[in-house]
């Protein structure tokens, strides 16, 4: 399924480019070395206007001729390697395939060129980070755990996919939603609902709250992955659709949301095509609870690492707004979390008929 | 989306009997009973001429003026009356909220129902027995973490849904795909290949491998979730399809395979309609990297709970045929188990292009 027969893709471009430079380096004599962004807390900021986390701009020369850099110069080499093969050949895989696809003993020793993964996906994420390619576009993919339902249409290998009539069990969102994959040919929804968890996206699919509403409804089964934060991404890009997250109300289902909007400290470099800086918070909030009638036995008591949780949060440049700093410090007041299942104590269909079309109605989310 | 508006479900009947139970010995002033077939590996045996694990005949009463049994007792009927309301409303839900649906505190006491959801997950596996209900009948779900791709068109909710068109991402299996919900209306593949991971998943549908094999690909991203054993039982049911096991070659592996065809020890009483009996194990087995001439260095060392897992394995009456105890006996000699993603370091494509198709060829595979 290569796009243009023959022709080299811009990242295969700039793979073949990293193999230049060290022949180029060798003819003049010279010690091979590659420039790769600096990938640690130190090079990260947040930033206030466009509201991601980015990277800085420090950088760190790799180079071939020194004791402590010459086998991770000779891995990444390999680990390019491999990852022009994907370009060339037009495949997609995971990284620990990478790590087995580089992995060999070197000739004429005992020595393996990659002894685990850990080795291999950190230089993956040097490439990344040093090509400006994003984990996608190097054709890597995670596993697809996410699963979309609503009125949506897609183009996936040709084939033309009408998300709204998928029954309730919905489209697999791949792992890799590039345009070059997956192409949205339509959608009519006025905004979309991405839901933390499976059982609470159930709920919303076998009640068709998805055609009352006229959303898109996405999970990705707890902490979304890529190709579901991407899809959002796109929906809210390219459809200007608004982004509505829904996370269990404890210090995770705040990280989650965190990421989805600003995008991680991990991969900061991502940010610019990954996060939703104007996605929008929902639920749960703590102070659903009180308003929904929720009784307290369906809390569960803060343990010392949510509490800790919390605290860094409060902490973090993106949660510095007041509203934010009064929601979380009424969980710590409170001292429960309360997970979305809980609101089947009211009743199975709560979620779906009180508590989200009072949520829309009053505009009640946080940004 | 009630079958028959306003009739009562046989389940539903059921469940109601179980309330007609208590009020009858209410009325006759005798103590509440009900009689629970008894869960344990005692009540369990493997059906040699079936090849299903199944369970025994053995029950307990459960009573009512019993200090030791009168709060499990009430929980029962709590949780069987969740399980009525989901009948009623033809809904269906997680064990999650069926815990927080029943739990309240009891009037006039700080005493809660129910503590914890340890407390009514058994009395949900309670009553699938008594009752003699699927988990699936008694419209509890589990995330649908599965994914299928093929030529198959199944009826959801209404929605014709061909798994031939749905590109590389593939249709999200529901956890229930009772015929209720999710009809098969038509397939014409010549079997099932059921593989453990999404990675090798991913693969076999961007390589289109299912059109070149006419096969339906079907995978659960690791322990298949129900909804996925229960579509390949009735593809293998219905359809005759045999299905084949694709999974790692490590103990795990050989476990997962075995819940797929013969069940679980847990679940015994679900085997029946569960397990598939002919399925086959197609790999990757301890002989094949010898076969495939994959290094040893791809392999990983058995570490101290594998070998003890594996020598639990070959005492199992259906890993007792002396192609079975060669098979293990043999990752035990070698010492090394083998990921499927290790096939990655031959060429990216040698499950699809080299392997499979050997295997299928050559008809190698365990019984």
């Amino acid at each position: 399924m290569a796009r243009t027969q023959g022709k080299p893709t811009p990242v295969e471009k700039k793979l073949v480019g990293l193999a230049d430079l060290v022949i180029r380096a060798a003819e003049r004599g010279k010690d091979p070395s590659i420039e790769i962004p600096v990938r640690s807390l130190s090079n990260v900021k947040f930033n206030q206007r466009s509201r991601i986390i980015e990277m800085g701009s420090n950088t760190q020369a790799r180079t071939f001729f020194n004791v402590g850099m010459a086998k991770k110069f000779m891995q990444t080499m390999l680990v390019g390697d491999a990852l022009a093969e994907l370009q060339r050949a037009d495949l997609t895989t995971s990284l620990r395939e990478i790590y087995y696809r580089a992995k060999h003993t070197i000739a004429d020793s005992n020595e393996n060129t990659l002894d685990g993964q850990n080795e291999s996906d950190p230089l993956i994420e040097d490439l990344e980070v040093a090509l400006e390619a994003l984990r996608e576009e190097l054709h890597v993919r995670a596993e697809n755990a996410g699963t979309v339902i609503g009125p949506l249409t897609v183009i996936d290998d040709g084939d033309t996919v009408d998300c709204a009539k998928l029954g309730k069990g919905g489209y697999s969102v791949p792992s890799i939603v590039e345009p070059e994959y997956v192409q949205i040919k339509k959608c009519t929804a006025d905004f979309v609902l991405l839901v933390e968890k499976g059982t609470q996206w159930n709920r919303l699919a076998e009640d068709k709250f998805w055609k009352k509403y006229n959303c898109v409804l996405l999970t990705g089964n707890g902490q979304p992955p890529r190709g579901v934060r991407r899809l959002a991404r796109r929906l809210n890009d390219e459809k200007k659709l608004p982004v509505y997250v829904l996370v269990d109300n404890d210090p995770w289902g705040y990280y989650i949301y965190s990421v989805v909007k600003q995008g991680s400290i991990n991969l900061a470099f991502e940010s610019q095509r990954m996060a939703i800086p104007d996605a929008k918070f929902i639920g749960l909030s703590s102070r659903d609870p009180e308003r929904y009638g929720l009784p307290r036995n369906v809390g569960i008591k803060l343990n010392d690492k949510d509490i800790g949780r919390a605290k860094e949060l409060l902490n973090y440049p993106w949660f510095q707004k007041k509203e934010w700093q009064k929601e979380i410090q009424h969980m710590l007041q409170v001292g429960l979390k309360f997970e979305l299942d809980a609101l089947a104590n009211k009743d199975f269909q709560y979620l779906t008929k009180r508590y989200l079309p009072r949520k829309l109605q009053e505009k009640d989310w946080l940004d």
